[in-house]
Order: structure tokens, then C-alpha cells, then sequence
């Protein structure tokens, strides 16, 4: 095909109008984008997207835009495609960094093939010496060393600042990040709790990640109770990793320890409110003295070489389990990430585009 | 007198019971304590008070006991004297590191005479040379070298790590710490806005305290559209220094920019109510990086001496300026620190014991 140009036929998810409270369904549509020239123009990468991932922090860009946000969080324009992290091929590149074969994972559109202008947010998966390279190209790709593992990873240490022995609680624990987090507290020698929405993602957080314990919230009338119940907790949590928002943030502002640390990752059950919940035990933060920290994926990908070389040595050693929800095809991508506000999906949601 | 003991009428100020919801002058009683021995025991400073501090954290000290709570915040107990930090004069000592002569400022307790154990939480007022002395057993030295200077001064700089030109929103400004947090910002030359109850508080804020712009709270109905008026802040609050809680919380989230900062000092307006009002803007903290923390100034004590190298050259300069609001005699003790929590008081409120 040299000199030659291939155009292919492009299958897109696109936003159908904004959404307010849940999304359902129907605010997404597979639409056939229309042919697409495999050719990146200069400065840009021409990827096929092979996995995306479905995350918590999409919800907000379904909303109709808001003045002053940051532009990593647009809303998505309604009747185009929208974006999120993905693992992708590169077909054609017109930068020097990319070459056509290499394997990638950062910001990318939902659709079979993506011409990626913004490169900046965009990783070659190299390192195929210490982990298989299907690792990369799999789901521990995105997850691992991907965008929940630069969150997790960042979060975890950066934020939490952990010590050895210190108490963690997560919430949404069996999510893409939440299980990641449990696991690198239990290498810093943490004792972890976790909590997530079904008896299966307790049981998973137990068996699979090695959680000390778990519960599930749905089940607990009183979350101030049921955190107290744990060995360590009644001396008080130290470290907070936040997912939900709301009722247990309020429940764990009641157990924190002094010189606490809450990382603010996601409130996924304020997403869909239209007015999120109160939250009334602030005060604690203050005798407390309280860390709550609020941050986001983007601002760590500088340090992406930490991460590896942190953590490539655990996944080699088989050390890091991983459990992924895989949504097999385009046209099960928007049944897929509605499903992550009722949590349906049971550890990390993926939609596989094509394998390869 | 060598060889003998003095004994005095000792006048004190005690909590008649627990306190819900807001403190009456009928939650305090001036009684006469009986005789006291002006004689120290080994290992106590018997000190003179001559001013005694109101502050809101007290209180939390006025409610009934809760478990796992830290001792310095204890709460008072029912027909014993009330506790807080003081300026006083030692009378005798028997301890090494005070004479007899000697100003100190510290935790006391709201008496003619105490007697101090705990010396880990009592300085001597030195530095004679280079501030009238007077500043220092008066009024000045309970605000800016006492607790309310180490609260402000280390609540600004170390919590909220300012930077030049930056964006400084301080509610309670009139108040004690608010009004050093906003000189401390002016120079370190950032821009200031205070939030104050009175129209009086707001005048001061700006003629006196250096603020670049203030306004009264109570005339507000919307408190997200005031903070927007001013010039800097369409573009967002950098630091907001929070002494009040609730909807100016919530006000100041919608406002906050990317990577803002939030010290935690005091929720006054939360202190008195049963169940605490809700937040419900923390996921801004999310994509905004915003970090919230509570902080004592306890913590910072041992750090006391940053804060005089720094702070007593521009007292020295005459450009901190100080605003207080003295009740005079043990007698108005109680009105003067129930008085905190309808902002009766303009200023720092102090109840002067003795002048000398």
C-alpha cells in the first residue's frame, strides 16, 4: 500500500444531546462516522483504538458546558464522538516520537480510528522486555499502567503520602481504581478496607486484591457504624481514598485519625444528583487537622516513569491481580459506560473495540 | 514578703453546665474562688492574668464530652474555671525556665491567679529591644506574637504556601486571626478580600487592615455572585482562608481555582448549630486540584520563633496594625465571649483582668 491511502469505514459513539441526572442509553448512539483516510496529518498520530475505558469522570463531560472548566473536563459536543483513555495501534504518524506500529494509550475519541492531534496526553507502551507485550496491549494496559494506574499510583502515594502500618479505607473498591489502590496500600504495608455495592465485589476485594476487609455499603444502614466495626478503625482511618462522595465521606470525616489524609478522586454518586448531597462533618477537619486533597490523573503524567518503574517489577512478579468488565464491541460501549452509575460492571469496564 | 505567702482572693470565671446549641452569659458565672496561695508548686509558674483571649474554638470546649478527643481540646468542666489562652505576669515560679517578673503568654485559665503545669504551652514574652514592652503585655501580644499571630501566621504561609499576585479570599476578617491573615497576605503581596458582618467591620477591613476590597456578608444574598464582583476573582480564589463554614464554603468552592488552597481555621457560623449545615460543592475540589486543611496552632509552637524573626521587624515598623475590642474586668468575661458568636465584638476580644 505504499504511496497508496486506505480509507476505511468508521463506527463512532457519539453524545446525543447533554444529559442531566442519570445518563441513559439513549444519550449515546453507534452512528457510522463516514469513511476515514488512514493518513495522519502532520503534527497529528492516526491510532486505531483497540480498548477503551469506561470512567466515572465522563459523566461530567455529558453535561452541558460550564465557563472556566478545565479543558481536559469539556463537555463532549453533542453529535460528535466522544472521548475518553484508550489503548490504540498507531497506523500513520506525522509526529517523530510516534511510528506506525507502536502500541499507545492515552486520550482518544470512541470510534474505530482516531486522528489524535493532542500528543501530549498520548504514551508509547514500551518496556515489552519485563512484561509481555500483550500486558499492554490487553486491559493491564489501560489499567495498569495506564490512566487508573497514574491515578491510583499518584493518588496513593503522592496524596495519601502513606506510611507502613497506617489504616486505609477506599470506596468503590472493586473499581478500575479502587482495586489498584487497595493493593499498592497492602505493598506499603497498610491495613486496607474497602467498600463497594455487591456481596461478588466484597468477596473479589477480599480473595482477589487482598483486602484486609470489606463490606458492602448497600447492605449497612449506619456507614459511621459499619466503619467502626473494623479491628483498626476505631482508633481512626488515616488515609481516605475517596470515589464516592456524600453519606461516607460524612462517615469517614467521624472516623478520621488526626493528621488524616482524604485523596478526592471521585464522588460518582454525586455525579448524577442534581443537587449533590451536603456534607455536614467538615468541622472534623479542623482538631483533626485534616488533608483533603483533590486531584486529577493529567497533572502526574510527567512522572509516568515512576509509575513504571515502580510497579512493572510487581506485575512481572505477578504480584498486581487486576479484574476487568470487558464490553465486547463498539456497539456496546454506551450500554457499558451507563452502567458504571448503577455499577453493573464488576471491576475495571473496557470496551474492546477490536483486538488488534 | 521573702519567706512568706501572700494568699488572694482569687476571682474566676466557670461554666455553670454543658452547652447545645448557642452559648447564653447564663452558661458562665463569675464566683469567687476562694483564697489561693501566690506560692508555685515544683514543676508550676503561679502567674498573675492580666488579659484573657476569646476565641470561637472555645466553644467546642463548652459541649459535652466526646470520645477520642484531642486534650487540648478538652472539654471544660462544669463548675471549674474555663480555660484559653492569656497574657499574664509570673508571680512565682517553680519551674526553671520562668522567674518571678516575667510576662508569658499561653494557655490559662480564666482566673485572677492560675496556677500553670502544663509549661510546654506557656512563653515568656522577650524581645524587649525591639518592641515596647507594652505591645507585648498589652494587647499585641496576644495577637501578633500569642495565638492568634501563630495561628495566622502559620495557617497562611505554611498551609496556604501563598505566591506573589496571588488571589486571597478571608471571611471573619475582622476577627482576630482574619485580620493578620489579610496583612500577612498584603505582604506577601497578594491580592485580599475580606468578608465581615457589619458595615463598621467592612470599613475597617479596607482603611485599616490594608484589604483590597471587603463586604458585608449579612447584605448579601447571594454569596457565589458577591465573590465574582470583585476584579481578581471571575478568574478564581487561589487561598481562601476559612474561619466560618457552611454557605461561604460553598460559595468560595464555586469560585476556586485550579490548584486553590483552603486552610481550615474555624467554621463559626457551624459551632452552635445541632446538626451541622451540609457542603455541597466538594466535588469541585476534584478537577479544580484543590487542597482543604484543617490545622491547630498548636501544631506549630515549636516553630514560635519563625514567626517572631519574621513578623516583630513590621511590628517594629508600625505596619501591622491591630484591632481590638476590650471588655474590662472578669466581671464582662462572659458576655464579652458569648458576645463572638453574634459578632457583637469588632476586633480581637479580650477580657483584661489586671493591667499590671
Amino acid at each position: 500500500m505504499a504511496g497508496s491511502v486506505t480509507e476505511m469505514e468508521n463506527k463512532q459513539v457519539v453524545l446525543t444531546e447533554y444529559v442531566t441526572g442519570f445518563p441513559k442509553e439513549s444519550h449515546l448512539a453507534v452512528r457510522n462516522g463516514g469513511k476515514i483516510q488512514l493518513k495522519a496529518p502532520q503534527g497529528s498520530v492516526l491510532v486505531k483504538n483497540l480498548y477503551l475505558s469506561c470512567d466515572p469522570y465522563m459523566r461530567g463531560r455529558m453535561s452541558p458546558p460550564k465557563a472556566g472548566g478545565d479543558p481536559n473536563f469539556a463537555s463532549f459536543t453533542p453529535g460528535s464522538p466522544i472521548q475518553g483513555f484508550g489503548v490504540g495501534k498507531v497506523v500513520d504518524s506525522g509526529v517523530a516520537e510516534f511510528k506506525s506500529g507502536d502500541f499507545v494509550w492515552g486520550v482518544t475519541s470512541w470510534e474505530e480510528y482516531s486522528i489524535i492531534s493532542n500528543t501530549k496526553t498520548l504514551f508509547k507502551i514500551t518496556n515489552t522486555e519485563d512484561v509481555p507485550l500483550s500486558y499492554y496491549t490487553g486491559l493491564l494496559g489501560v489499567m495498569v499502567v495506564g490512566m487508573p494506574g497514574v491515578t491510583a499510583y499518584f493518588g496513593f502515594h503522592d496524596v495519601c503520602a502513606p506510611k507502613k502500618g497506617e489504616y486505609v479505607f477506599v470506596s468503590a473498591a472493586s473499581g478500575a481504581v479502587g482495586q489498584l489502590v487497595g493493593q499498592f496500600a497492602k505493598l506499603a504495608g497498610c491495613y486496607v478496607v474497602g467498600s463497594a455495592g455487591s456481596k461478588q465485589k466484597v468477596e473479589l476485594l477480599k480473595s482477589k486484591f487482598g483486602f484486609d476487609e470489606a463490606f458492602n455499603y448497600k447492605e449497612e444502614n449506619d456507614l459511621d457504624a459499619a466503619l467502626k466495626r473494623y479491628r483498626y478503625f476505631p482508633e481512626g482511618i488515616d488515609i481516605y481514598f475517596e470515589n464516592v462522595g456524600g453519606k461516607m465521606l460524612d462517615a469517614v470525616l467521624s472516623n478520621i485519625r488526626v493528621h488524616g489524609r482524604i485523596a478526592v478522586c471521585g464522588m460518582i454518586s454525586q455525579y448524577n444528583l442534581e443537587h449533590h448531597e451536603g456534607v455536614h462533618n467538615l468541622a472534623a477537619m479542623i482538631y483533626k487537622r485534616v488533608r483533603m486533597q483533590g486531584f486529577v490523573s493529567f497533572d502526574y503524567f510527567a512522572r509516568y516513569s515512576e509509575l513504571l518503574d515502580d510497579v512493572v517489577p510487581y506485575v512481572k512478579e505477578g504480584k498486581i491481580a487486576y479484574v476487568e468488565d470487558v464490553a465486547e464491541g463498539l456497539e456496546n460501549g454506551p450500554a457499558a459506560l451507563v452502567g458504571l452509575f448503577s455499577g453493573r460492571n464488576v471491576g475495571k469496564q473496557v470496551v474492546a473495540v477490536a483486538h488488534e
